[in-house]
Parts: C-alpha cells; structure tokens; sequence
C-alpha cells in the first residue's frame, strides 16, 4: 500500500531526504522563488526557455533535448499533406492519421487523410527508419528530429516509436498566428534522459473502467511516457479474468474486472502509442482477493472476503508448499500470454508476518531452511516466483522490500521509500525506478514532483551505477479516487514528472513548468480527459445547480487535505461515494502558482506594478467574500456546510492580504508588531481547514511581509 | 434529410401551422410571458405546480400524472435497504443497483449493495407483478405507483419497465434539507400520456461511437424516453456490420461502424432502461453509401462514393429488379436477427426520382404497371419492402412521404412534415409519430418544442383517430454534431420534449418547465453527458487557455444561428471539423430565459424590485463589456475574431438595456420617439451576428417598452 508503513512520511509520503531543499506545504515560498527573490522580483511573463529570442516561447512539454530557432514559418492549411518517406507500417499509418484529426480541429479545417509517398511534394514528410521493436522495451529507440522550415517539414526517426513521439511535438509546436494557423521554423533534437517513464494505475482498490485507461494513455501519449504499470491486484479486489483459474474474478472482483479481451485491446492501444503495459500482480501480501475463490494457497485459514477498509492486511501467499508454485506457475503462463512486455511486477511490499507467525508449519519450515526472519521467508518466495517468471520469459520488477541479498541479479528496484533506496540498488547492481517523489496520491504541487530528480546532480553514484537507474513512475494509488475522479488527481502535474524524466535535468525552471504547464492541461482535455471540467461538474451535482461566481473562487484557492490527514479524518471505505467537495477540489489549483507570480510582480522594487496590484486585489476581494458566499449556498443545501470552516479561513486570509496591499499601495506604516502578529495569525490557517488546505496563505505572507518593511 | 425539401419552412424546419401561437425567434415575448404580463408579473420564483402548499416545489421531469403531498419526509441514510416483494428478475436487479450507486452518490454514504425480500424491514420496497414484455413494445405497460410515507417507500408497478421509471422518480424526488437525505412523504400514481416517446440519432452523417449511444440512453432512461431510432444508414455512411454483405461497411463506412457484436450490447443496455432500439436504413434514397460496395441495386451507373456533402442526392435503388428484393430480403433476414423489436423503420423520405428519370429501363417498368409517378413507384418499392419485412415479422415505420393509397393499413408513419400530416394519416386510418416540431438540429429553444403537442386541444380527430397517434419523437440529425457536441444539442432540451409526451397535456407552463429542466440538466450531467461542461471545454480548447470571464458571460448571452442559417453560411461537409465558436454555443442557454424572468421582476409594477433590478445591471453590464472582452481575447487568439460582430452587437443592445433601466429606476423621461427608434435600432440585431445568434434582444426591449411608458 506504500502509504502505511511506519518508514514512510506520514503527510507527504516521502522520506524526508527526497528533493533536496523543497518544502512542504505553503509555509514559506519555494526555493525557485526565494532565490527569484534576491535577484530582483521578474516581470509577469516567465523568461525561459524561449524557443528563440524573437518569436513567441513555445510550450513545448516535456522540453526537448535541443531546439534551435529558425526564421519563419511553415503555414499549415487545406493543402497541409503527409507523406511517408521510408520505412512504413500500419502503426505508423495510424498514428499519422489520429495526428491529422487532431491538427484538423485546431487548424478547423479538414484536411487531407491520404498519406502519400512523394516526400517532395508534401508539408509534413515522415521518415523513419525501421519499425522498432517488436515487444517494445526499455532499449528502445524514442529519439527523433524534427527539421521545420518555412517550405516544409521533416520528421525523421529511426523507430515508429521515435515517430510517435515527434508528432506530439508537431502538434505542441502549432500554433495560430492572425488568421494562420503555422509551426515556426525549427530545428529539435529530441531523445529521452531516461528510458522507463511511467505511470501506476491502481485499479484494485477502486476499479477503473476501460476507458479511464484508454484515456489516460492518451494523455501518456501526449506528454511522452511510455510505461503503464497497471496494479491489477490488492487486497480489495482481483482485475483480470483467468480462464484457468476463473474463481479469482468470480469471487475477487465484485464483477468488475477486465475481460482477456479488453487486456488485449489495452496492450494494443498501448503499443500503438509507444507505450508498454507492465502488469502488476502484488504478492505474496496485498492479495486477499485471491484468497477469496482460492483460500487454500494462504498462509492463514480462510474463508477469506475481498478487504474494504484500507491499509496492510495479514492475508500472504503460503511460500512453503509446492501447490502454490504449481498454482503461480500455472496463472503466470495464462498471464504471461496476455502481456507481452519483458516485464513482470511482483509487487513484494507491505509484507506484515502475521499469517507466517501463527502458522506452526510455516514456522517449522523457516527453521528447517534456516530463514531467520519474514524478509528471509519473503526472498525464498521471490526466488521461487522469479524462477517461475525466468520460465516464462519475463524479468522481475518489485518494490524496494524485494532488494535482499538472495535477490536474482537481473530484478529491477521500484523504490517508493525514497531516493536513497534506489542509489542502494546500484550500488548493489540493481537496475531501479524512482517513485517515491511522485505519489498523486499525495496532494502535493505539481513543483515538489517536478524538482524531484531519480539522479540529482549531488548523486554520489558512479558512472555505471547511474546507467542502472532507469527512471522513474508516477503512482495512483486508488484509495481516494473512482472513475469520476481520477483524471483531476493524475492531470496536469503527472506532465511535470513526464518532463522530468524525459527533458535534461538543467530544465528546472518552475516558473517556466508552471507556464507550459497550464497550455499542457488544456491540451490533455483536447484528448479526453476530464480534469480541466472536474471540479464544476461535481459542483453542479452537489448543488443540483450551476455554483455561483463566488462559490467558484473559493474552490479555484483550495486543495484537498494530503492523503494521510485524509485517511486520519474520514472512516473511508471502497465502497464510500467519493463525492464531496475534497473530491472537487483540485491538487495544486492554478490560482496558487499565478497569485505567487502576481504578488512578486506586485511588491516587486522598482515603480508600481499597477496592473499586478489591481488583478491581485481583484482575487483577494472575490476571496475575501467567499465565506458569504458559501453559507449562502450551503443554507440550501447543507452538503456544503463542510467547507465554511475554510471558506471563513479564505476570507480572513484575504483580508489581511487586502489590509496589506492598502499598506502598500499607499506606503502606511504597520503598528507595531504588526507583521509579526498578522504572519503568527496566517499560519494558524496553514494546516486543513476540515478536508481542505487554503493555497494561497504563502503569497498573502509576502503581502504582509513587505507591508511590514514600511515600518522601517 | 428532412430539413432540404421545400415544403419545409427553410429556417425554422416546421411548417407554419405548428405550435398553435408560438413564435419562433425572440422578436416578441412568448405567449405565456404575454398571459402572464397581463395578469401582473409574478415574482423570481415560478408558481405551480408545487408538490403541495407547504413544502418546497418538486423538480420531477416529466412531471407525473398525479401527485398528493402527505406530511413528513422519510430520511434516506445508511440504514437505507431495498426488498423486493413479489416478482424478481436480473433486469430489475440490475435497475436497483444502478439506482442504488446513484442514491450514494447524492446522499454521500456507502448504502447496502443487499437486496432483500423482507418487505416489512426494506427502506424501499419494489413491488413488480411480472417480467413485462419480453420484446418491449408501443403497449408495454409503463405505469407505476410511488407510495412514500414517513416510515417507508413502496414502488408498485405491474411491470419491470413500470418499476424502471419509478426509480428514476424516487432518484428526483430525493433531496437534502439540513443535514438529512430524505424522500418527501407522496403518493404518486403516473402511467405516460403517449406510448411512443423517442429520441432519433442519425449515426450516418457523423458516426457517434457507442459510449455516446449509451449515455444518451442513459439521459433517456432519466426523462421516461422510451424508443431509441437508430438511423444507421446514409448517404454519407452505412453504421452496421453485415457478415452476409460485408462491401456494405467495409466500403460505405470509412471504418466507422457498429460490429454485431456492439449492436447486441447496445440492444441489451437499452432494454436494460426499458428502452426499445428501432433500426432505421433509409431506402430507397439516402442510400449512396449502400451502393458504394454494391453498385449493382441502384437505379443509375455506378461507381458511387460516400457522399461528402449534405443535401438531397440522386443514388436511389433500383424497385423493377427482382434481385433487388432479393438483396434486400438476404438483408432484412440477418439484421433482424441483430433488432428483436417489432418495427423497422423504412426511412423513405426525399426521394428526388433524377436516377428514375434517366433510366429508360425503370421508365418502361412503370408504363406497364401503369405507375405514373415517382410516389407511385416508390409506393410499389415499399409494398414489395413491406411484405419481406411482414415475412421477418417487423412492422413498417416510415417517413411522411410513405403515405399513399396503396400503404399497408398496418404500416407507422412518422411526421417530420408537419402536424397536419400526423393528422391525415391517422384520418385515413394509420398510426402515427409527430417530429416536425421536435428537431433538435434546428437550434429552438426548449419552450418551442414544449408548447407542440401531438394533440393539441384543437385537434379535429375523433377519439378512435386520436388514439392512432402514438406519440412523437425528437430527431438529432447529424450534419451539424460530433461526438463532441452532440450532448449539447440534444441536452437538456429533449426533456422538454420528454416532459410532452409523458405528461398530462395540462402541464405546460412554460416558466415551470424552465425551473425543472434546470434541476433535470445538472442530474442528466450526473449519468454521464457533456453539455453542461460542454461551452467551456471547447473554449479552452480554442483558446489554449481557461476563458476569461468576460468571453464566459458573453457566451452565456448567444446561441448557434440555426440549422439552415449554418447551411447557407458555411460550405459544411462531413469532414468540416466542428470546433469553432457555433459548436461552443449551447442552443437555448439558460441566460435567455433567466433573463426574460429578471427583466419582468424588474419592472413589475408596485414597490421597485431592488434585487432583481441589481441583478439585471448587473448583467447587462458584464454583456456591454463583452465586446471589448473578445477584443482583448481575439488579438491573441485569432480564431475567435469571428464572433466580434457579435460581441459587438451584444454590448450594444446591452448599453441600450441599461439606459432603459437607468430611466426606469430614475423615472427618467425618454427623448420623443426614442421607444420607437430604440426598438427598431433592436430588432437590427436580431437576426445572426456572423454564426451566433444573441439570446437576449427579448428582454431588452421589455425594458425599452417600459421606460418608453415614462413618456406618457
């Protein structure tokens, strides 16, 4: 479960040495800006990296490797053609074609759909080498060049997948400019930092239907990753339809689970975008669903029901008897057919003994063998499964508690415990992934993930032990979300962790993420999410009416409280309805990166910032009314008489700012003691107002740290 | 095509008998602004027909037969559990669960998944007499009686579909007072006015992949509907997989089409919500696409195409040859296997006889058999179509053109050409359909479609001809929708037209009917359609960015120009993206109505109306400024430029509505002859503004009406 172990971080779920100088939580300004600071506050408008000095910046996301400015511009209109160059195939074909739909409704024209071979007479000329390979993995090939003059332009790659990933920059690069629509001339050189950029999608705990993870690819496909790890078992649920051993799904879904069709159909969708499909079966713990049809491969007596509460439960494979190898040996080989990639996830966390403990047997067994403890019990187990995975063709993945002494070589680390763990897998000939800076379940802003590098530049990892890290996952762990709710949680930060592992660790300008970061979400809805629209849509179901203005301010300048003071709060179940307005509410809303950016731009030294100044006491006003706001709507329907207690904070927050700002504006000095006072009264705000967190208390501290200056 | 023949009125595609007094346009008030004007404008909040005296007003929709408020509520909480009592089947299990899941999400807590069938201990008890059909048909009984006291509800119905659309009435009668869920103590007895009451999706000149096609249905299920028209085949594309005559969608399809497999889901959820499907194929016109891969059956030479364009084509099939019937039989017999429903639609509408005409062979086939027109060779096609599908067991629904002498007595005619024809054909004894006025392509507003009755109380039939009129359907044609847009097109308006044919016909007020179907938009939002989030999304799309509120009220304040508007304007083709400013206006925004009911609590006579005065300045306001607002928008975002003329004329009639008001508040006397030059500069803008229309010239001129009564 990753989020109950005592060696996590309670709040943010990260050990506490990830990310080297962010803070968490509103506190106090992020480092980026705190050193913005000392410079000089910059103007509105983020500075780099522009695509040239002349032209307009692009908002390219993740950034490529090199992108060099050309002059011109190569206009796209009704008589924009494609022609493939070289190599060509069906995927190929494909992915040109759902590139020209989409440019046809940002362009709103149609456009040709013959793909043509005269490379000489077209705009946009596809060139690719080869196909690539057959059951992508990490090895392969993504690089690609994108060569745009004003005439035409060339992709050129030496893989499909190299291809897909260029024609997402194609379609990030357009742009409308008066009345035409155009790329500027360009020249991009583009390949990945690191070869395993992925996402989990945990549909055990709450089920995801089909195209929640058709869209998500989707979206994947946008932002260049190219890893779907799919957890398609825990305790609360079994995903997958065995035909071998069919009562897993019968007794462990609740009915929903993927039919062998559908799997099929998603690895199919995956591979046409570049993306491979991991699947996850966590054991030996995490897997009471399994014991539900099958009780006797447990460790403790059954029977056994599907878990609905959430955290670390005792049911464990028994890794003593020979039936249960038979029996994993067995769904491995069905499995395995249904899957493709080289590999496997075995899961191998949150493994608490108890079952082992109590049972004589077991414990006989570890004397025999000599396995002191439950990590000696839990490594023979992975010996056993990894021999079984060998058999079949796959290599093994599993969370950092796998990394044993008698752990086989070639496993890959996937460490959610923290970076530290993954530098120990190196150093001990581990490949690895990093996922502890990326929880989305988490709640944090989208900059704690961005800033969170697999190799920082303090890495003390040698050369060849940097080559074992491979990369990194972004994991949505599926206690808090449903369906409905799941694309607010994943989208947009899940680009900022894209960008991290794909672009050079030297793009790390948060200020610039931020800027591309809000072109890139409203991209990600173009192809079907639905994070941009989430929180009114769930408004106007708890309101049984469209919010008010002032309603609607109030939410754009909170955020859920973090997984944990969550779980801590709410008696959460799977089968709670998610509908409330912590569901609404959004992860790192917009308004708390801009109203950081606005205040700066609005105390910054030089003369008045009059425009900064008015649009920051326009949001102050509209959130300084909104505790009116809200117990005016929530007299009529009392679902929403949760969210006064912040509501009332959001005013008084507003408040001081708007006190501060007058101070400012026009130079009146404080009484005394007031900064210290009014920044001791702020923070008071600064932990969960019920189930939500105020996101702008650290912009209003700057307010009332500069009024304060006046004093001097 | 039904919107292209000239017997049609070009703008509003109704003929101009229909609709008893409703004015289309908003040059005037609609005649029960007018009624209501007269008697004294009621205040903010509609009238009737409340629940009960005491208690707050229902939002049921459609409204039921009757309704009898008891006193008390009975709470809905976690101790909430649902028995059935007598009869029991997967189908209506499967309704309770669904509805179960939707009680959650509105009450906020896990509720027992159980179904009990204690009836003595249930919250709700659920008492069925039997199955219903086992093919659903037009005499289904669909009643249902809701028995809901303080202590306990019961739903007793003599069948499952009875039972269906009693859920949907306990779901809208739920609602939250204080901190409690509760069900109002009711007795309701409700039973539909009309048997037929559908909804046509024509999925040939857009194809709607099958998630829009069971979220349509599933807004259906919440308004009663009952009959899905599938129109599947056309010019501009054949939707279905034939195994027997596979070049049908391989070639006439772009690979757009239902598989058999998908057919049968769709079938399966439909009945699942008491919803009947009836596949159309439109024969013998519409129906290039057919002759795409077999040329052989039309009545001209080949090659045929898929038509890209809209309008009325030539390709017709050939009626004189017996491999034709021959063909069609092959055809007939698989597909019904696929549709169990008793009727099958025939299409047969705008046929144009050219191919006829030129073919010498098909002039000399009519001499001998003495056909001396086109409508009689068609008759002769449709007797010969007629008996093949008697044979496969359907009945024949067919377009208005299909009624001439020599029509089978048991064939269905469906009018689109206007209510008079409704009325000939049940005249001359045939049952029949009214659609003329409920075209949702059409752009109406929702009080259009609503006052049209399919027997209004001026029919002239007798009492057995007035019982051969089944009801009516709306129709979604496709020229103008995608999968992206559809939602908006038909929602919320078709509950309107679902309110129609399931009330009494006493219920119509129109202001009543705005009140509800705002509730009913947010609650179909909640089973999954896109309207509501629909203007913004694509906003942001357009822009690359969230809109501004100043491009937000505007849109609030406009609509799409309508069906033959657009026609006439835009070279539209199937392949035309559908992305711009008219496909983010919504047809009959909310703001249209809201602000007719402002303006007249504005200016009611007795004390000034303060608060409804602020809010309509308020308004206007954000509408005058809306031109600079798009200015502002545009010059970054070229696109938009297109809707400046009407920004522009939006602040005008704006600016005039708050001198209007200004002179109201004040008792301001107007200028000589302002009225009479201010209402004729109004009427100037109330025609389209390029591709939009502005919805609000109405209420702006009362304003003008009334501060020009200052004179006297």
């Amino acid at each position: 479960l990753h989020r109950y172990s005592a060696t996590r971080h309670p709040v943010t779920g990260l050990s506490p040495s990830v990310g080297g100088g962010v803070r968490f939580g509103a506190m106090r300004f992020p480092s980026v800006i705190a050193a913005a600071l000392l410079v000089g506050a910059p103007a509105l408008v983020a500075q780099e990296p522009p695509i040239a000095e002349h032209g307009p910046q692009h908002t390219l996301m993740p950034v490529p490797r090199t992108v060099t400015r050309r002059d011109g511009r190569l206009r796209l209109d009704s008589t924009f053609t494609v022609a493939i160059a070289r190599y060509d195939d069906a995927r190929l074909r494909r992915a040109i074609a759902r590139a020209v739909t989409r440019l046809e409704a940002r362009i709103g024209r149609p456009l040709s759909r013959a793909i043509g071979t005269d490379a000489s007479r077209a705009t946009l000329v596809v060139n690719v080498e080869r196909a690539g390979q057959t059951i992508q993995g990490p090895d392969e090939n993504e690089s690609y060049v994108l060569d745009i003059s004003a005439g035409r332009a060339e992709l050129r790659a030496p893989t499909v997948v190299g291809a897909l990933r260029g024609l997402e920059t194609v379609l990030q690069l357009g742009d409308r400019d008066e009345s035409t629509f155009a790329l500027p001339a360009v020249l991009i050189d583009d390949a990945p930092r690191f070869p395993w950029r992925g996402l989990l999608i945990d549909v055990g705990r709450h089920f995801m239907p089909i195209e929640v993870i058709e869209r998500t690819l989707d979206g994947m496909a946008v932002v260049k990753l190219n890893v779907l790890h799919w957890h398609l078992s825990e305790d609360q649920g079994f995903r997958v339809e065995s035909k071998r051993y069919p009562r897993l799904q019968e007794l462990g879904s609740d009915g929903s689970y993927y039919t062998q069709a559908q799997i099929r159909e998603v690895v199919a969708y995956a591979r046409d975008r570049g993306i491979r499909v991991i699947p996850e079966f966590d054991m030996p713990g995490h897997s009471a669903a399994w014991f539900v049809g099958y009780p006797r491969y447990a460790s403790g007596p059954g029977p056994f029901e599907i878990v609905r509460r959430f955290g670390i439960f005792d049911p464990v494979f028994d890794p003593t008897r020979e039936e249960v190898y038979t029996f994993l040996d067995g769904f491995v080989g069905e499995m395995s057919r249904l899957f493709p990639d080289p590999y496997w996830h075995i899961g191998g966390d949150e493994v608490n003994g108890v079952q082992w403990k109590a049972n004589a047997r077991i414990q006989a067994f570890m004397q025999r063998r000599k396995l002191k403890d439950k990590e000696a019990l839990q490594a023979y187990f992975n010996q056993r499964l990894s021999r079984i995975l060998t058999r079949h063709g796959k290599r093994v993945v599993g969370w950092d508690e796998v990394l044993h002494p008698d752990l086989p070589r070639n496993t890959v680390v996937q460490s959610w415990r923290g970076i530290e763990n993954l530098a120990k897998a190196a150093e001990a000939g581990y490949a690895g992934i990093l996922s502890a800076p990326y929880y989305l379940d988490q709640i944090q802003t989208a900059e704690e993930h961005y800033v969170a590098d697999p190799l920082p530049g303090w890495t003390t990892l040698t050369a060849e032990q940097q080559r074992l890290v491979l990369g990194g996952e972004a994991c949505m762990w599926a206690e808090h979300v449903t369906p409905e709710t799941i694309d607010s949680r994943i989208w947009p930060r899940l680009a900022a962790v894209a960008e991290r592992l794909w672009s050079p660790r030297t793009v790390m300008n948060v200020d610039d993420m931020y800027r591309r970061l809000a072109a890139t979400s409203v991209r990600l809805e173009a192809v079907g999410l639905t994070h941009e629209s989430h929180t009114e849509r769930m408004l106007r179901r708890m309101l049984d009416d469209r919010p008010s203005p002032g309603l609607r301010a109030f939410m754009e300048a909170v955020q859920p409280v973090n997984f944990g003071q969550r779980a801590r709060m709410e008696p959460l179940t799977q089968q709670t309805p998610l509908v409330r307005a912590i569901d609404a509410a959004r992860p790192d809303p917009p308004a708390r990166w801009n109203t950081i950016r606005l205040v700066e731009a609005a105390i910054a030294s030089g003369p008045p910032n009059d425009s900064a100044r008015r649009v920051v006491r326009e949001r102050l006003t509209a959130w300084r009314d909104a505790g009116a706001s809200v117990k005016a709507v929530a007299e009529a329907k009392p679902s929403l008489r949760e969210v006064q207690t912040a509501a009332d904070a959001l005013s008084r927050v507003a408040a001081i700012g708007l006190e501060a700002l007058d101070m400012i504006t026009t130079g009146t000095r404080p009484a005394p003691g007031w900064g210290e006072t009014t920044l001791a009264e702020l923070t008071k705000y600064d932990g969960p107002q019920g189930l939500l967190r105020l996101v702008v208390i650290a912009p209003v501290k700057r307010l009332v740290e500069r009024a304060a200056l006046n004093s001097h």
